[in-house]
């Protein structure tokens, strides 16, 4: 197994908190907390019981909610799901004290108290057996715990396993939160290339075999962290043969990898190829073989993190995802809780166990996924055949994406009449500006890169994002975008009249 | 206005996320998500409007959760709330678009997409007026933002204001998470002498002159942590007169007041002097005026971080706080956000939102917390009262606390008959381990102190809480710590049957 690195590390005198040492006397045998348990307790104690004056937790009687109703959407009707309620949803229901009166293992009275660090026992459990099914980890000591969210979870992560001036792998481009989260813990970055699969192997081994400290000013790095379903922003999927090889050279030269999988449940189909209706599926196992395996489920070391959220698959104001990795990751995790986020929410943790393990199920949960990536996949086709039919070929590449919310759009900038006068950057900015006074908001390229890496940029590209807008918005978006690229480019302009003409509907 | 130090400061390069950027450019009028603005809409796109392929965030067609319908305590009946459902509670409703469709400003789909760092605009604006009516802070540029908890908000400050090896000035004895947050990020603790009015200006006053960089291996402090009400562990509540002197201090040596004030509303009545039924208020206005000050109402200089927190005042599950500043501080909260928590969860603040803008009101809000003041009162007075009946008065000192959740209970350890042959920890370790023996489970003192703090401890507190146990439970567990006290000091026991008859209700 490998060893954690620093800062909640045990080399910090680490104290407990009243609340666990307190839990760690209370959940002893024979304590009111365990009432069944007949067995080791101390002789002369039968009839004692324990009062607790200990830790500075209010009464539930206190907490003014007696009970939470929600409507959701019904496993036999997410093909209604859409912006009005749909004719048939389901109920589901949570009072103060159904755990006391046996009506539940989970109620209010619990997810409103002071949690633990892990998240509540019951919607861990519910996560950890999903994970089993879905990833089934090739190790024995696993665990998982409930985050309150993905970038409190990396920035968690960051401070486990990562110094000042540590450097952190990352694929050339990458999500801007990266950047955001480590630049205050003083984390540099060290940019891994990529092909049409995502991360090279080669490069990655490269970088670490030829790591010279004397002009990194730093040591060699024993952290990647990469997005390997629809990659932000590049929309890029690696296959299963490249993340074995991206294994093998973890443990070549001892890496832990954090893998960011928000998207792993929006595997779309292969562009184009996919308008025979889906059925749901009708059972996990079954699903889960269409699904390109994940890091966690080939990591024979434990040298995974994995950090899978519930943004994009329920809903991103829950602010609540989970991380799988092993027992001592996520021991030391639990303790990053316990001085900052403590847990996730009680009414988050309370909606999200109730919609999944009291109405959907874990059949449910991947048919609602199974639904979500149907819908995406239109939504992908739809811009992609935007582009098809406006962007200017002369000048733009693009792959259409197989997961996730992003096409990424290559514009050969060297096109551009003032190509010896303007830099990348610059043809990039003029670009963005005229997509925005045509109307159209697009990510550029350059925003995604380290700030180390922006000088050097030889390629501009555009993110755009299929995830929201109507499919009407989507192609008007691309048109213009594509006008305004000819207007930058001087190219003809399209006659867009009877292009449009020709996509509606 | 002070200047705030480090690591989130202007020096870091603080890299936008795009969901900033995108909304500062969609933010701009014109957009759509500004369609009755008309003014300053750049000539010839009246008739554009953005379309926005730009952040990443999921539809709200797919989040599935359509309505959410709480029980709640109604503000008539208050006096009725307790273990059960009381015989009259409010129904608060929350649909998924009732923004759009008129109903109300907040609705799921708003709680349930991503949102700002500061937390919805909705609550801050309730917290924000709530702010101003209680303590009206005296300057002009303050603001709120909305915590994920007050431990996630005070690491958030740590790092904002406290570099590696920085002094935090505390209380002599405090809440232990100050320590389990601050050892992670090398913070050192700096403690203040305490009275009966707590924190000791002189003594604040001394270390600040007389610090000595080379002995204390560190600069002197610029930061005050404080518990001003109901203080942790100590019960301890600071007169405004004491404020006011610790206020100037600060102001001398230029320092930044952290104020956590989770019990400011559980200010109870004196001991034995509230058999009188009060009440529910009639104005905020005549309530607050029977609340001692809180820093932020006496603070001029924007020196004040003042975090307030509804674990103890609606639910701890709730994870959610309010941090009221300058609004330099707030800026760089947001920032610290973004990188960690983002925001608290949208399934607390629209339960909180519904339950507080729309079924309590302000007015309703305070009635509430005027009732948990009664509650807790009557707590209080039942321990004390216990104290008074079975503690030998022989080797116990206390004075009954006038807000929080704590009793603070000294204990003569000189008095042990091996006092030369044993340490005040020893004493305190016997006491504890009789204490759990014998059936009641209070919180040793020497658990407050930080690490440095502890060899030279010449006092034995213990801390107990009246704030979840029944008064049952109260007495009992008190009449067994005295019996446990008796043993370990070997005083003639108590004729605790009469005792125990005496006080039965």
């Amino acid at each position: 197994m490998l060893k954690i690195g620093q800062v909640y590390s045990a080399q910090k005198a680490h104290r407990k908190s009243v609340m666990q040492a307190m839990h760690g006397i209370l959940a002893q045998p024979g304590q009111p907390s365990d009432p069944n348990d007949k067995k080791g307790r101390p002789s002369g104690t039968d009839d004692i019981g324990m009062r607790s004056l200990g830790p500075g937790a209010p009464s539930t009687e206190y907490f003014p909610f007696y009970a939470m109703s929600l409507e959701v959407g019904s496993t036999n009707a997410f093909a209604t799901v859409g912006k009005e309620t749909p004719a048939s949803t389901t109920a589901i229901h949570a009072g103060k004290h159904d755990s006391s009166s046996g009506l539940s293992t989970y109620d209010l009275a619990i997810a409103l108290q002071y949690g633990q660090g892990t998240g509540s026992a019951q919607l861990v459990k519910f996560m950890s057996d999903h994970v089993k099914m879905v990833h089934s980890p090739p190790y024995r000591n696993w665990k998982c715990i409930l985050s309150a969210g993905t970038t409190s979870a990396f920035e968690i992560i960051l401070r486990m396993l990562a110094k000042p001036d540590d450097y952190l792998l990352v694929e050339k481009y990458t999500y801007t939160t990266v950047f955001e989260t480590g630049l205050p813990l003083g984390v540099k970055f060290a940019q891994v290339r990529t092909d049409k699969d995502g991360l090279m192997p080669n490069d990655l081994d490269d970088i670490l075999t030829n790591w010279d400290e004397t002009v990194r000013g730093s040591k060699k790095p024993s952290l990647l962290y990469t997005i390997p379903t629809g990659q932000n922003p590049s929309g890029i999927t690696q296959p299963l043969s490249r993340r074995q090889e991206i294994y093998r050279i973890a443990q070549k030269h001892n890496l832990f990898i954090v893998e960011d999988d928000p998207y792993y449940f929006i595997q779309l189909g292969l562009y184009k190829t996919t308008s025979q209706v889906t059925e749901p599926p009708t059972s996990v196992e079954d699903y889960v073989k269409t699904l390109v395996p994940s890091y966690l489920s080939i990591d024979t070391d434990g040298r995974v993190l994995r950090m899978d959220s519930f943004s994009k698959i329920i809903a991103p104001g829950a602010r609540m995802g989970w991380v799988t990795a092993s027992e001592q990751v996520i021991e030391r995790m639990v303790r990053g809780h316990e001085v900052s986020v403590q847990n996730p929410s009680g009414f988050s943790q309370i909606a999200v166990f109730k919609l999944l393990h009291d109405s959907w199920g874990h059949l449910g949960f991947v048919q609602w996924l199974a639904h979500l990536r149907g819908e995406y996949t239109k939504r992908r086709d739809v811009l992609f055949e935007a582009c098809e039919l406006f962007l200017p070929r002369e000048i733009c590449r693009w792959v259409p994406s197989t997961a996730g919310f992003f096409a990424w759009i290559s514009v050969d900038w060297t096109k551009h009449h003032k190509v010896g006068l303007m830099s990348s950057l610059q043809v990039e900015k003029e670009i963005h500006s005229a997509a925005i006074d045509a109307g159209t908001l697009v990510v550029p390229g350059s925003w995604f890169l380290p700030d180390e890496g922006k000088s050097g940029m030889d390629e501009v590209f555009f993110r755009m994002t299929y995830a929201a807008a109507s499919t009407d918005d989507i192609r008007e978006a691309i048109r213009r975008f594509g006008a305004a690229l000819r207007r930058v480019f001087h190219l003809q302009s399209q006659d867009s009249c009877s292009a449009v003409k020709s996509v509606s509907n």
